[in-house]
């Protein structure tokens, strides 16, 4: 029997409203573990090694408290921190994968999984959530291309993974471009911002877009952004009156933003409501109060709730059909922020949850080990 | 020369953020103005007979303040109150304009006007709104045809008029509704939301709708509410946590209801965004902060600013098969609350916009003269 060191990132404690998850508090590595790769009882499923991983926001809402309702279920205290990871395939039993596949999905933080995984699914009782929460976690994992050199696998966390697919689907279901119309995009930075920036570029929009340093501002305009502008010495507000109206809002902060989008917007205006993240750490009662919603009516305004897992069937065919030749063609460019090593995922995951988010440019990725 | 009374209307001073428009001070009766009904100037236009007068809430945002933007053109100082009315045409020189024909749209509150009137319109100064401004009065009259007893002609301003099309409209356009769901109607005994609730059950919703008083209560229920309740002495969230969650909540009064909605729907609910009834008399700053607008995302809400104009090319030819054909059947009824005489329309005005509405049940109409 050879044990092989099995590290892992641990969900510890709950941070509690208004809080960072700290790490080595809410958020720990942890070393000790340890797998018998090759003996290790598969019941059918399969083992994977964990290549890369990608700390995102919505691992913040998934460790709010119990008593707080939200889109997706809580994570589980004394499980692994659940979350969007590149794996390969080292052993098999289940028909249709097979060793050497690379896939992503929703798994552990941890060097090795035994997939499915069961540590904490037992615990999340999914059946006792209202309809709006979903299971993140049933996604799995699903088989991804090798790119064979086109583009580097941590394009699977930006452009070719979530972030992309969400710009996507966005657009497409609800964006209603027209080319001349003008965009407004906060937290253009990010991950999914970047590739709204780029879709919205390729669709012939003007772009308008916010994040929370001079460097990411001008990432921005190396992307397309026609007006790009740092919400810290820029109010949201002078900018979109300046700059505006806006035929469409892409929504990735909430709070005060919905207000000066909502103040801002051009008739019929489109708002694609994709993420909070100026909310994520704040108690409800102290959320910001938005005041101007009767303009939602008077300009009729039409506001989309974006779930992505909501349109896999209908338009991920068409995402895997024109987005890698846009990235082919050059039109579409992917920057990934690269961190090396599983033990500082925890601080990567903090950095991007803070005001103004992380500050390297490009989508954060942990990678955890080489083929 | 014969000279026939004709009394009027005037809007003579803005009300002002917060206050209901008074009669005899911001609305005033004029009964001096005369007209000579043989010989006064057509100038290729129409001479029309006003029949009867329909009290609406989009009257007090025409009289906000001229520094406030709003859906609508304000109201002009010294002219009269433009609203919407049914006439008869008493000589015309417009081709397919004929004697006797019936009209309805948006006119002068008097008893005979030229039209198209032209006392106020150059004052608006139309270009200078922005784009999300519409100027009603634009829409003018359109021919109505003669119900020969099927029904009365008050109808032209409940489920036949503006009422009845904005309830078919939102329904069609952005309810997706579905049979079991349920919808919550806020102003469910107004003449907006007493048809919802009746199309509502033809479509086999299950039906929640509040208003303001005990009597309202009972005609919600009398026209097919399931549940119906007073929002003066139950409040709308708890109401909403009993008898929610809901697939769609037709807004008609915004602000606190909002919140309220969101808490308590379902994922991927719609909301139809009607009015907001609530805070028309109320300054910007003092309106209604909704903090739960993150749930519009993680729920995956839509939500609808609704027109009714935007829909007439698409959707009136259906409306005037569809809705007439249920009137027959006795599957939608009409109720009217009738006040005779002009010099009453300023007093029914305000009624019908002060806390609760108008106490009278039905669609509240001014007959102003017989045919």
């Amino acid at each position: 029997m050879v044990l092989t060191p099995n590290p892992r990132v641990v969900f510890a404690k709950r941070p509690g409203a208004g809080n960072l998850p700290i790490p080595g508090e809410h958020i720990v590595y942890d070393a000790s573990p340890t797998i018998d790769l090759d003996a290790v009882p598969l019941n059918g499923g399969f083992l994977t090694k964990t290549l890369m991983l990608s700390p995102e926001p919505f691992l913040r809402e998934r460790m709010r408290d119990l008593s707080v309702q939200s889109y997706s279920t809580h994570a589980v205290v004394g499980a692994p921190v659940v979350g969007t990871v590149l794996v390969v395939v080292l052993r098999s039993e289940k028909e249709g994968v097979n060793v050497g596949d690379h896939m992503s999905g929703l798994s552990h933080w941890e060097a090795y999984t035994v997939q499915p995984y069961v540590e904490g699914r037992a615990d999340l009782n999914v059946g006792t959530y209202p309809d709006w929460t979903v299971d993140l976690e049933a996604f799995g994992l699903a088989p991804v291309p090798d790119p064979h050199g086109a583009y580097p696998w941590s394009c699977y966390f930006s452009v070719l993974g979530g972030p992309g697919l969400t710009a996507f689907f966005g657009f497409e279901a609800y964006g209603d471009a027209k080319k001349g119309e003008t965009i407004y995009v906060s937290s253009g930075a990010s991950g999914v911002g970047s590739v709204v920036i780029q879709l919205a570029k390729e669709k012939g929009l003007r772009v308008i877009a916010s994040a929370g340093s001079d460097a990411k501002v001008e990432y921005m305009r190396s992307i397309g952004a026609d007006v790009a502008f740092n919400y810290k010495t820029t109010p949201v507000e002078a900018a979109l009156k300046e700059h505006g109206p806006l035929d469409i809002y892409w929504d990735n902060v909430g709070g005060a933003s919905i207000k000066s989008a909502i103040e801002h917007a051009r008739a019929r205006a489109r708002f694609i409501m994709c993420g909070s993240i100026s909310e994520y750490n704040t108690p409800p009662s102290e959320c910001y109060g938005v005041k101007n919603t009767s303009k939602i009516f008077k300009k009729r305004l039409q506001i989309h709730g974006l779930f992505v897992g909501d349109h896999v069937a209908a338009l991920a065919p068409r995402f895997y059909t024109e987005v890698p030749a846009l990235m082919a063609q050059g039109k579409m460019h992917a920057r990934e922020a690269l961190t090396e090593g599983l033990e500082n995922a925890p601080e990567a995951l903090m950095k991007l949850l803070q005001e103004g988010g992380a500050e390297e440019l490009g989508k954060p990725v942990v990678v955890v080990a080489k083929e």
